[in-house]
């Protein structure tokens, strides 16, 4: 090409040009182990000139089938197959150049029998949480100088807090008695990366979608072995385990961009180019090339290069990563960030790859469109696409918008609850509705109960909408305790600092007694529910039977053949006898039921009264 | 059952219940035809005691299969095979009944060979319109004493006007001028309805959707013969007939309700239930089965009873009279009412039947849905929905919806041409999408120039939008001329009559000479760009590309191999210099561009002038 990118520029200025010894100075994956389905293993091999090496391995079940020269002489490229008899142990990694010879020990090692790869059903309930944000257990790990970020001020919405991994494991016993059954955490590898600028003042990456080493567990929330124990500790009070994946872009000072091995590991462009978070392009079959590769291949902000996974090299790098994480820190499903703007054909060989190693692998891609068709699109559908997905799940962004609308609507033609049933009317397009994680908010939207306009009964009908429809639901840490806050004018003001999560602080939201009334009304609320549900297989894996929404009313059912339960909202500020002969389909056969949030029988299934603004759920008994 | 229903006192209230001796009063259908693909025919025989014969038939060809009675003495069904050697002629339908013979003469003709069944593409451009208020030829046609309605007034607008079929052939070349290719009349079926009192105003069934005799064109409109005369003038023109079907329900005076054949030729119910309306629960794989009954076999409103299509007696008369008109009246398509109130599994043994008598029929139903996944339900598509519509085409309310509101919105994140983009964007859904009908407004709905408060800017960006992109068009009546006007407080006001299409009327806005400047730059824009589509094909049957809309720009191209067009809006009040760099895939090796509505010349194409609230189309040229 005639003139240098500009980015080459940057990414390629650290890069050591002059005549050096081979060394390796790192491996990735930088373990693995026998005993793995797949027996192809691939190692990104680093260090000055380690890329003009002759490479040979010499272990019993061990072979190397090929190395691969790149553009950069620092990497090589290694790819052995593992026969399934190999034993555990040391291999040494030998590079020779002439007369020098260099040699780099790797470990693989013999499997652990932790629970992992459990997935997740529609019988779990998420609770995602940041952990810069929700407890911080040990000040002394909350700063570092040698890191690009050397802050942390709790004074400050936009840095760090000093949150870490001990401090959530000290608070799982909250998390379940709220009656979760699975933690997501937004993401804790390391972000090594500087403060940015934005908007005129200084923002520290405490959100963690920027990637700095793939391999490490950033020390600020108490590095890999903090995880591994907290996650020890969620399987061992039987919860499952969510990682955050981000396989789109890393963050600016990820080790590798500092010295890449080829100009097209990340997506090139002569200047600049956002992606323009239009998902459109990908699904439209009148699309332009140009909008679909802006899409895809531009950059999510300028501190987030894009990678091209479309390079084998890259490929294989992130799924292999996905593989080490779940085996080494014991994971059961992955959220992944920004699954549109990932490469399509990607994603199905990271899936297919999670999955061939571990069948009931679960993911659920962040996809956040505003319409079923295009949701359907990047989940396993019923739609004849030119592209399959063959993800198991996927965030239900389209039933949250209507869910979140519906709250603050009346009800209309198409408004009110009317959103939420004919957004479930549509679900014949996917493989399987009850797959799809549902939720109220996220760390990205204004908080749950803001959207309501703190109105503690429109609350609690979202949360009985939430747990009792189809689907996964997950929660966001701090709703439980009416946390509000609209993002402007920040995000920050959304990720606020769990009360009593912190030393120093003047109340403690964990406990019922640092609680007020109101609070105290909502975590019983939730808490109530989601055991309910937990226990209630009919909630969670029964059928799902849902009636046109009638003068404010909206009435289903979850089934099976074990219990009836049925769900009914009044959103108008009257009390309303429900005239049950409209739902014979259900109840027939049944005489009274119980309440399941107070315990009261209802002894007369002719009318139900339906006070104003109120969620009743109902256990019919015959 | 224990009470009799409502209904049944109603509808069997004139059935006559002592002995008579036995008539054949009448046959349905009226007559038929040898040559036709399929052999069999079922004719409803119905007079006094009718059910109570024993029927032969002897015609060389013509075999009597079965004769069925029904739980109405008046009627039998006779099933006949007709040998594809037949010969044209009269046969007689001979009943007895111990001594008494009855004989009824009946016509099987030969086929003409006049275009019939030619079905409708993308190269087509429709124009809609309500026979009773377009034009009326004949005063002597307007009313009758034998009719439940006995009036016509031109002074009220719930009234009838007196248009007629005569009115719309006299105007025919005034339609073909505009470019249309097509033509859809509201139904011309008899409707022999009383006036019904609604919101304290008696009203007209000047509509044309409630049905009194499938067999008969309304004589206020002119009769079968004006039909047949003003179709034949359509394809002499070169243009195609679009007859609009009602499937779903026939009028409350319809000949055989006052005597039905049995009592579930209707959809009965314990008391009188109006359908709700939605569709979801067709669509829905939650619904409750009352849901679906309700949308399904609740009637339209009181005055027009919902037919039993799973009824096989009912089926087959409804497939049986549309067959029948499209040979009698040589029809090329149908417009279908209420699709999604009908019973699918009926519309498809209706749609298939069609097709395999006229290959090349086209049929595009009224779905009245607000998104993509259920209109792609009731067409031919790509989702494994649990029932398959085989239906050709449809009208595609889900743009209508978007460009209505996109027209007037500025640009936002989903807004403004966004809304149109984004729609588009859903076509992998079907089948295929260039057979969908696409438009601005019918008569259901307010007018579109109402809807854009009658800025003749965004009129023109509309109509360019619709005339440009995938599909087959349609116009409503009096929108090249401006006629406006919302919903409110009647349908009545969007249905007002054309001027100049009546006796007496002061303007004639059929000429030139009658419209006024704004009006004839209306119509000459529709003209211009009707007839410039007419004779491109890249505008109907080429590709469409479409580009994200950028600061209030859309762009767009449609394309083959012998054209390529640009379309180009621009919503804002600034003009903009569209840099066209971005359009490289399109754009390359063309060096120049005609500008379609002004004939200029546009001699650089590296960034094209859009001035403000303007379309632009350019022809491009190497």
């Amino acid at each position: 090409m005639k003139k240098p990118f500009f980015l080459l520029i940057i990414l390629f200025c650290c890069r050591i040009v002059f005549a050096q010894t081979p060394q390796i100075q790192r491996v990735d994956p930088t373990n693995w182990w026998v005993g793995m389905k797949n027996p192809n293993l691939q190692l990104l091999v680093y260090g000055p000139n380690a890329g003009t090496l002759t490479y040979t391995i010499n272990y019993p079940g061990v072979k190397l089938v090929k190395a691969s020269k790149v553009e950069n002489k620092n990497f090589a490229f290694l790819d052995l197959t593992i026969a399934p008899t190999t034993k555990a142990g040391t291999l040494q990694i030998v590079g020779k150049n002439g007369g020098q010879t260099i040699t780099r020990a790797y470990q693989l090692k013999t499997r652990d029998n932790q629970p992992k790869g459990q997935g997740l059903s529609s019988a779990d309930f998420i609770y995602l949480l940041m952990p810069d944000r929700f407890s911080g257990a040990d000040p002394t790990n909350d700063k570092f100088d040698d890191m690009a970020d050397k802050e942390s001020d709790r004074n400050s919405p936009f840095l760090r807090h000093g949150g870490d991994l001990k401090g959530v494991e000290n608070h799982l016993d909250y998390i379940k008695e709220l009656g979760a059954t699975a933690l997501w955490m937004t993401p804790v590898i390391e972000n090594n990366q500087p403060q940015t600028n934005e908007g005129g003042a200084m923002r520290s990456a405490y959100h963690g979608y920027g990637f700095t080493d793939h391999y490490t567990v950033d020390k600020r929330l108490g590095g890999n072995e903090a995880y591994k124990a907290l996650n020890r500790k969620v399987h061992a009070m039987g919860m499952r385990v969510v990682q955050d994946a981000v396989y789109n872009h890393v963050g600016i000072n990820h080790w590798f961009l500092k010295d890449m091995p080829m100009k097209d590991w990340l997506h090139q462009w002569p200047t600049y180019t956002n992606t323009s978070y239009k998902y459109q392009p990908v699904t439209d079959p009148h699309s332009s090339a140009i909008d679909k590769k802006v899409t895809l291949d531009g950059w999510f902000v300028p501190f987030l290069p894009d990678l091209n996974q479309s390079n084998p090299f890259v490929s294989t790098y992130l799924i292999q990563n996905a593989i080490w994480s779940v085996e080494e820190f014991a994971l059961d499903a992955w959220r992944i960030d920004t699954y549109m703007y990932n490469d399509q054909p990607f994603m199905n060989r990271c899936n297919a790859a999670l999955q061939a190693e571990y069948p009931k692998m679960y993911t659920f891609g962040e996809s956040w469109v505003n319409n079923t068709v295009d949701q359907a699109y990047y989940t396993r559908n019923k739609i004849n696409f030119p592209f399959k997905s063959n993800q198991t799940g996927g965030l239900d962004f389209v039933l949250y918008t209507a869910m979140n609308a519906g709250l603050n609507e009346n009800e209309g033609w198409d408004n009110g609850a009317n959103r939420v049933q004919q957004v479930l009317a549509q679900d014949a397009v996917y493989e399987d509705p009850m797959k799809l994680v549902t939720f109220l908010e996220n760390h990205d939207t204004d908080r749950f109960f803001s959207v309501v306009g703190e109105d503690i009964n429109k609350y609690k009908m979202g949360v009985t909408w939430l747990l009792t429809t189809r689907g996964i639901p997950h929660f966001y840490y701090g709703t439980e305790i009416l946390m509000k806050n609209f993002k402007n004018p920040s995000d920050a003001e959304v990720r606020r600092d769990f009360p009593g999560g912190f030393e120093g602080d003047k109340e403690n939201k964990f406990t019922e007694e640092g609680r007020n009334k109101a609070e105290n009304d909502a975590f019983n609320f939730v808490k109530t529910l989601a055991n309910y549900r937990k226990n209630t297989p009919a909630l969670h894996s029964g059928k799902l039977m849902q009636y046109l929404p009638q003068n404010g009313t909206y009435v289903y059912f979850r089934y099976d053949d074990k219990a009836t339960v049925m769900i009914a909202t009044n959103q108008t500020d009257k009390p309303i006898g429900l005239d049950m002969a409209r739902f014979s389909e259900r109840t027939t056969g049944f005489t009274s039921a119980k309440n399941v949030m107070t315990g009261d029988v209802i002894s007369d299934l002719k009318t139900v009264q339906l006070p104003a603004k109120t969620a009743l759920v109902l256990e019919l008994q015959k």
